[in-house]
């Protein structure tokens, strides 16, 4: 339940305001020279009071390895073990939520499922979970980064802003900020889409028929906090698209004779959950923000009628900091499916 | 690879045109009164041949069941092991494309990760194989049966078509069929949109972070061949909204006393990963069959251009076919949800 | 539970006296050559009435296999599905049974965990699975064969026989053959040792805490049916040694310049959980078959003492026949380790 | 590889002179009541330098647990972090052995597997990683003690003396003593044998067919390091029996009228996979630690011969310490069990 991967597997703990956060990433092969400056880095940039929009928690996010590197920085095969402590957290506001389930909050199921609850930011629910995805997709990149795979998420999409083309890359910063800002003063959050692109995979990554390298994908996406929809290549239009006009045309390929490309990339760099060598292009929408500035009606453990007065450190849009987790995960299913591909791979065994 | 689910665990195995497919349903629960017919009922219903806009492959699709059932229908707690003979299987319909790679199918990829495959119906990547799923969803649907869960999917959109609300059940079958002919005619596909509600699902299933009962969802059913988007409550106009619009407000439920409700299902039934007692709701987009009645531009295995004139028995339109997968694979995730909260159940270590 | 391996699973299913019992091979690299007669041969010589103190079952145990292979015999990379109908079941052979316990075997637990049994024959906790690991293992020989693997497992002791070196290949057929002829005109079964030596494996096998090489041996071993106790190396001697006299000193290695040997192997082939290119050498203590031809007190389901009339067709030595499922066995572990060793190799990621 | 477990899941890291060790535990249910004190008196027990014959490292091994637990001392139903810094680290202690492969150690077999490896107490090889076991197993024996089952081990063999009867709890701990300072006396070390008694087990835990209670008990036992044989029961012994001598006849259990019991426990209180009530009996055999106080004949990591000057801090007997930790490991999989019985149980589902 808490462990992603299959020949790469991250397992990690953490609630939001406990003592630490941090997980247990398995599976690397050895002798890959890691940067731990690299991984903070990517901390870094997830950071919650980076930017506007975002929540105004102040954590230093600095990653502590306790295991699985030499002392010269190479990865010795066993399992690396991380944790990032919790500085600044404060339980305390969070008191006025103990007996009262925020909407759209995982407060009732986690009640419902445990029995028990961390009412302190969620508890395990917490979006500060991800800081350990991050960590964990910043080393697993520099295995991709050594089979030359460059994983780039942006924002394709925030209220009623959204990029013509999803997969251009085209972004508008001055746009999305403004529509942050204003949901932002109105105490309001506003959702968002992020859009990703993997260039550099090879063909033949990902396994038929329940490890589809799409299907894990979604998975992945899926498991960030207020993911709300996956789609990759043409994604949701494909059930308005007629066949005819939809087909990537198999081309010689120009630029390195005697390999194959296609014409267009509808496909999305997947075919039958296999990989094609295209660019493999994805988006997840996230909705917004679940607390809000703005009192709200809802109902306490008790079952009473009550109104919730909002305070707290909250992102306007969490698609902002999603951008960073979504390329952590992409990270972390290509790294796996590359190591799956070498077990498997059938030039080995003659 | 071939195996899905934690608890209730399906592996399964199956070329398009060999001899057989089938697999092995592990980890249901003994003493659970399983009829053979119904089962044999939903595979009818996913059968080719059955409606305007499907192949013309004439398969009986009579299941075997081979294990795990006592001699009068209960199953024993062992697996059950079940084959569904290939009747109508015609591998010479395939000759042409054995040299060839069809457009937007597997056939490059499988070449390029296997070094060999199937040309016949595209061996392991055929939709023949959710045959296996819908076996074994209508075997788990015994279980959820008992829970008083019930799934149903329906075509939502297809083409130009889409229905207003994704989740209302509203369904146009004529307009659906018109889309389709009038593409048939043309000797074009059509993509499709299926949309799947689950009721009676109980709060409290689905486990956190990495098991989250949406992303379990989400990868079922991007399994599913030709599957581009999935989405569950608000879904991809979650980018869209803003957070005062789309808060599910708690509230006492009015039929049950001492329970508590919501005014909205904007989470779709989901929150933080898992149940919350309301309808699971979610949509996806199916692109439409890659292989069309047009000759089509491609190249040979040996990277020569070539055309390729298009023969075989194909769906128009497979989002039609996917209606009982997609109910299929919901059962099988909440059967083995259902099974995962027993294990884990606060209710049961005092 | 019913799925052994890692990156090579097989998962079975099947009861000694329903229609069929089989099994689903996944992960088996492409592009090997099968000889379905080299997988008949292994099954034909596990097969009971083969020999003298075995059951007088006769299964001509013919595998038909539904998928995987392409028509000229190599794997395809998709899992290889097969069955092995049970065409000399007898079910009522076992009908005096239906309501008592036998001693030593699975009834009473069987129907404490499930609340239900399959009488006839023991149902799934019959030695009859064993059969498709036998297939498994052979399919999976043609893996290890190809790296040069050889794994054999013989006799190494019968009730009061032992031979004095367990890894030797010693061997007293004749003796055995009276001890277990002895053992039958009474009416009586008896135990037995098996031994096994796996040579051929290259160093670096297995994977440290909980995947050592040994450690999956065991759990293989002892799910054999009647399997009491797992060694390897000194094996349980070891608790008796002092570690001066039992140092596997490292030597250059005469045969092959450059590497390195031991002088002596009671380390049995793996150090640390890992293969360090020595023969691995393991035993298996069978007890005696826990059916014999003499009354036995026992209780019936409801709980009254009875007396119990053996009948049925059963081995008076079950090691007898454990010695090719020892070898499947085995054979399945080395298989999955190398598949492994490929995923994680350090020389890959350069 | 670093994790054990199907519902209750270990996952752990760390290398002996690493800055710390660590876990996390996934899966136990929530509100159960947990103890830090008696995890940290588990610890304690296993520490090193707690008693003669014992390595003279000083580890405070204080436990630092890091989530999971609400804040007044309940689960949560998340995975329960811990970390165990390494105080006493003496890196330094090794250089001697860096390009030296000890005998019987894991030195060789790492540097073959991955191409790398710590050579300062063995890296991830070394026995510091039990802490991680005991920490783990004290955890889950709070669910084990809730549903009253009382796991014991302790040495029935050393060097020349064993106990008579396996299983009755004969220990003579002055023997023991005696054998131990002997060896370590002469610089040497020596071998032993655990036993462990598993009472309070309900019958109906374990899963046929590669699941089985004793397979699973076997894999746990055999990650220990320097285990080198595992038995059950009658183990061993087995294979010297007579059917007619060992058969476990049941009777009506004369303490709890409608229940069944048997005269004897041969079986060792599982049959066909899965516990049948009686007491569950093991026995791990032990070799001498690798290391003796003594020079001995090796090779360098180039290949050339040369001496070894042992030094470091060692244990003379490793079974000593290995006593809680058959314990721990021992608890982890009946809890485990426990968990996987709730799922499956055949009462839940009608």
């Amino acid at each position: 339940m808490n462990t992603f991967g299959h020949h790469l597997r991250l397992t990690t703990f953490g609630e939001s305001h406990g003592p630490a956060i941090g997980g247990i990433l398995d599976g690397m092969p050895s002798r890959i020279r890691i940067s731990v400056e690299a991984v903070q880095e990517r901390l870094d940039r997830r950071r919650p009071g980076n930017a506007k929009g975002t929540s105004a928690r102040r954590e230093t996010d600095k990653i502590r390895i306790l295991s699985g590197l030499s002392f010269d920085g190479l990865t010795l095969g066993s399992p690396i073990g991380f944790i990032i402590e919790n500085n600044d957290a404060r339980p305390g506001d969070y008191e006025r939520y103990a007996d009262k389930f925020r909407p759209n909050h995982a407060d009732f199921t986690y009640q419902a499922k445990y029995g028990i609850r961390e009412a302190a930011g969620g508890g395990r629910a917490s979006a500060r979970e991800t800081a350990n995805w991050v960590a964990a997709g910043a080393l697993a990149g520099h295995l991709t980064d050594l089979c030359g795979v460059c994983v780039q998420a942006w924002i394709s999409g925030v209220g009623p802003w959204k990029a013509e083309d999803l997969y251009s890359g085209e972004c508008d910063p001055d746009r999305i900020q403004a529509v942050i800002a204003e949901a932002g003063e109105r105490g309001d959050s506003v959702g968002g889409l992020v859009s990703c692109r993997i260039s550099g995979v090879p063909a033949g990554l990902g396994d038929p028929v329940f490890g589809k390298l799409h299907s894990r994908l979604a998975a992945a996406m899926m498991s960030i906090n207020a993911a709300k929809s996956f789609e990759y290549g043409l994604g949701r239009k494909a059930s308005e698209a007629y066949g005819s006009e939809m087909a990537d045309i198999f081309v010689p390929d120009a630029c390195r004779p005697g390999r194959i490309g296609t014409l267009t990339n509808f496909s999305g760099g997947i075919q039958g959950g296999i990989s094609n060598g295209n660019d493999i292009c994805l988006a997840v929408a996230f909705k917004p923000t679940p607390t809000i500035m703005m009192p709200q009606a809802t109902v306490d453990i008790h079952g009473q009628e009550c109104m919730l007065q909002p305070a707290g450190r909250h992102d306007v849009c969490v698609a902002l900091r999603a951008v960073p987790v979504v390329e952590a995960m992409a990270t972390l299913v290509i790294a796996d499916a590359l190591i799956a591909s070498q077990a498997q791979s059938h030039t080995l065994w003659r």
